[in-house]
């Protein structure tokens, strides 16, 4: 019997701004010293910078690809999942983690909040969408702290 | 070479109240009286009174169902889809119609909203969730009025 | 309450021969005069020919597109359907029909066959893969009238 | 940029018998000692037996379970990856490795060897389905050396 890696699922756009890199970056790295991994989208912007942070500081970094191409990762993946499913693989992101923190974002990042809604995963916002159920973070110390709290209970 | 049916996607949950339930079969009435189809989730809610209300004008009625069983689909879809993708068909709900109304809702439902403003395709509100990009309607009619609008543009 | 199409899955490569092509044509014919519709994987080649020959004789053709837009889609599939799934949309496309008819075919098809053994679809391969538990029709009269009776049993 | 894992998928049915269990397990074995890790469809008979086996050998293990529960996962999967796919999840257990070898099986792994025959991927046989294109092996030594061979081509 093997340890089962605990993840968090970093939802948010390829494109991001500063500010939201340096968050998502952030997120990655204190999950990872709380000992949790990080599963993404794989691609670019918040999903590279989390798992960058995550990586950095030991965590385990898992990407669902919405192509076929592992190629289409960014270099902090280290289990690499070419879903080929397109944007079904939201569905995927958010129940692959235990709950998700989302940091800025657009309709793939919205649907994902869906998903964990749905799915009946905590869900945190770090400057993402202002949705009923999904309580603000002002920074992410804060958002991960809310987020193991959330799982935990 | 036919002509291939068009179809909006009316999203909404499988627990609606009476309300929303009278919206919804008249979003699907209207649309049939305007020569389209509806595609849903299959199951009951808004989906079963929006398929109820577009097959009593004589409109197509579509079904992508989570599950695997024929036999969970309401009594008014004609062409039923059993996926067994679960939530994951959200995705395909709304990629199936050429715009979507969203009746109502819970996660699920802002799951659509999320994986359509990402496809780019429209959506319209009528006493759904309240999100950027998604405008507000206030009656059935106006609802049906602005997705075939936006569709044609 | 309205009647549900009763669909035939059609399977079989986008690249097909000649007489891949006939064959195709006169299943999704013989189809349609027994009353059945076709779903598909919405291409050309054999899905095309199988939409075609459905339609010519009345029949209701249905395309699970493995992409996202409907351009894709032959040009005799009446309710378009753009997944976005890439080929896991293959499970979907057995799913759909109540048996299935194996028109030669490469990887994608044999993904299928796979897929409709383990949903427990009969499946009849006319010039397709020999595997065990398809049974081998010489003809599409005889892969017809045999996944007929499959699917009435 | 850190190293992404390397994974073959092990394919095969949840049902085995003991000698398709003891290869299932050599064959984890040997691609954990050759430093590739197991990428399958995460449930019990040749998945377990292939993820116990290359965790004992201190590789890496990697689960893509058909349903939402975390729970259904054998002992001996680190990474859990509920998908809620069901079937359609083999599409991308085998996109998920950069080969494949099947142990026996049934109808989901025949639709995990068309996948991969479709998408590329090189599969070999041991003692599964007998498929043009799919050459076989007579023991999890020979079915190992081939595929890693292979996937070095």
């Amino acid at each position: 019997m093997v340890e089962a890696a605990r993840l968090i699922s970093v939802i948010g756009a390829g494109q991001a701004d500063q500010r939201q890199k340096e968050h998502a970056f952030r997120v990655g790295e204190l999950l990872a010293r709380a000992g949790w991994g990080v599963v993404c989208g794989g691609l670019s912007g918040v999903m590279a910078e989390a798992c960058r942070g995550c990586a950095s500081a030991g965590g385990l970094t898992v990407g669902l690809l919405p192509g076929t191409e592992r190629q289409a990762a960014n270099p902090w993946v280290q289990v690499i999942l070419p879903t080929g499913l397109g944007q079904a693989r939201n569905a995927l992101v958010v129940l692959a983690g235990q709950g998700a923190i989302a940091v800025g974002g657009g309709g793939g990042t919205l649907s994902e909040i869906g998903h964990a809604l749905k799915a009946g995963r905590p869900v945190v916002s770090l400057g993402s969408w202002e949705v009923a159920g999904v309580p603000q973070a002002e920074s992410p110390e804060q958002a991960v702290g809310m987020i193991l709290e959330l799982t935990a209970a």
